[in-house]
């Protein structure tokens, strides 16, 4: 099975992270040369990648979508990792694990945008459920701007298992919620190994999810229109908990 | 000149906050008039607002989106403020400025996200420059989830000026910056009278603004994809310059 993904910084991060299979970049036949595409084709030529003229229908074609700014790049299915790895690379890094679990999200924009703000503060993975999740499809790479290629993403097949699996583990796991009788995030301190979860758009955490965390915390609102983006809503929760972390990693901390 | 509001929530906020003259609500002949539909001709019929039933294709047709969810509102354009305004609700509120300036932002998506962010951490007001930047159009209320009907939004015609307009008036400005040399947002004390300046997509601040800044302040980050979106940058922001503020006006602090 192959599948293509598109955009420049989508193709251009999935060639640099080059964890996936690559057959073959097609380019549109009216497409410049020059600048960031320029950069592109530099890095598929060092990875031996075939590049194909096409006409640019072709690539309205293939990627079903209008934005794939006249590249697509044809792959196998995205390099999904199991949680061993992750709790590895907390390990490897020294660092205690930083984990995102995703409770039933629906939008590929959401999730995009999660996984970008995940690659930026460095979690060691993301855990989703394979039914009633939006998998990482190509849409979900071009909403994260190609960030999702450098992440570890896990599917499993029951969210509440692996929550238990890691409670195990001694990650606390830690729900994102509203009402008046969840404390503020910054109640919690959030340097602890750590396991954030978030709800889907509309419905939140469901039962079961929200009895098997340890904690539960809330995003403050004051305004007229009491409802937050999930994706705003995990921004924030990711960013409190890397600051918790002293900013752990950051190059010029 | 009329506009059309669409869409649930930003038709029921347009509605709620009745800041705008409202002419008439145009509902798809085969909508359902239940649920949340019910609850919006409720509010429609409390303010004498007509409701017309018209073909899909006409709603289609005056949004230009097909995003209406069957209706839409006919009304009079956004109601802009002034700067004294803005001043004047933080001090009949009794706090400290806390203001929202945007450099010339371009994705009515990314304006959007920010007002229902600048909404939930309740900025006194939102100030952008009339040429260059996105106005407060029907998209931007629709990516506000209708948000932006109850914030004070002041279009001015130089932003640099109206950085100095509020710095005589011991406003701090205070921009969102990346770089090395630019200190970590938590390095900075936030509760103090605060404008937050963040720059447009891809180009960040001006240099004149940067240079008409207090202070800058950076949002580290350590992943591979070395940039985030502006929405999620001041998002951010907003939220830990609240949290500096203890929560203030938050209905459990």
């Amino acid at each position: 099975m192959t599948e293509f993904i598109y955009g420049h910084w989508p193709v251009m991060e999935t060639l640099r992270a080059s964890r996936r299979n690559i057959d073959q970049l097609l380019l549109s036949e009216t497409a410049d040369t020059r600048g960031i595409v320029g950069e592109i084709l530099a890095i598929a030529a060092e990875r031996s990648v075939p590049v194909k003229r096409v006409p640019r229908r072709i690539l309205d074609d293939v990627t079903q979508s209008t934005t794939h700014q006249n590249m697509a790049l044809r792959v196998s299915p995205y390099p999904y990792v199991d949680l061993e790895a992750v709790l590895a690379l907390s390990k490897k890094r020294d660092e205690k694990p930083l984990i995102l679990l995703l409770d039933l999200l629906k939008d590929p924009q959401n999730v995009g945008t999660l996984m970008r703000v995940a690659d930026a503060v460095g979690v060691h993975g993301i855990i989703m459920q394979e039914r009633r999740n939006v998998a990482v499809t190509p849409a979900v790479v071009s909403a994260s701007s190609g960030a999702v290629e450098h992440l570890q993403v896990v599917q499993v097949t029951n969210l509440v298992q692996a929550m238990r699996d890691l409670k195990e583990k001694d990650v606390w796991m830690v729900g994102l919620d509203v009402g008046p009788n969840v404390a503020p995030i910054d109640k919690t301190d959030l340097n602890m190994p750590l396991g954030l979860l978030l709800g889907s758009e509309g419905e939140g955490l469901r039962r079961l999810v929200r009895d098997t965390c340890d904690l539960l915390v809330s995003l403050p609102m004051r305004g007229s229109v009491a409802s937050l983006n999930v994706a705003t809503v995990g921004s924030v929760a990711l960013y409190a908990a890397w600051q918790a972390r002293g900013w752990s990693g950051w190059a010029h901390a």
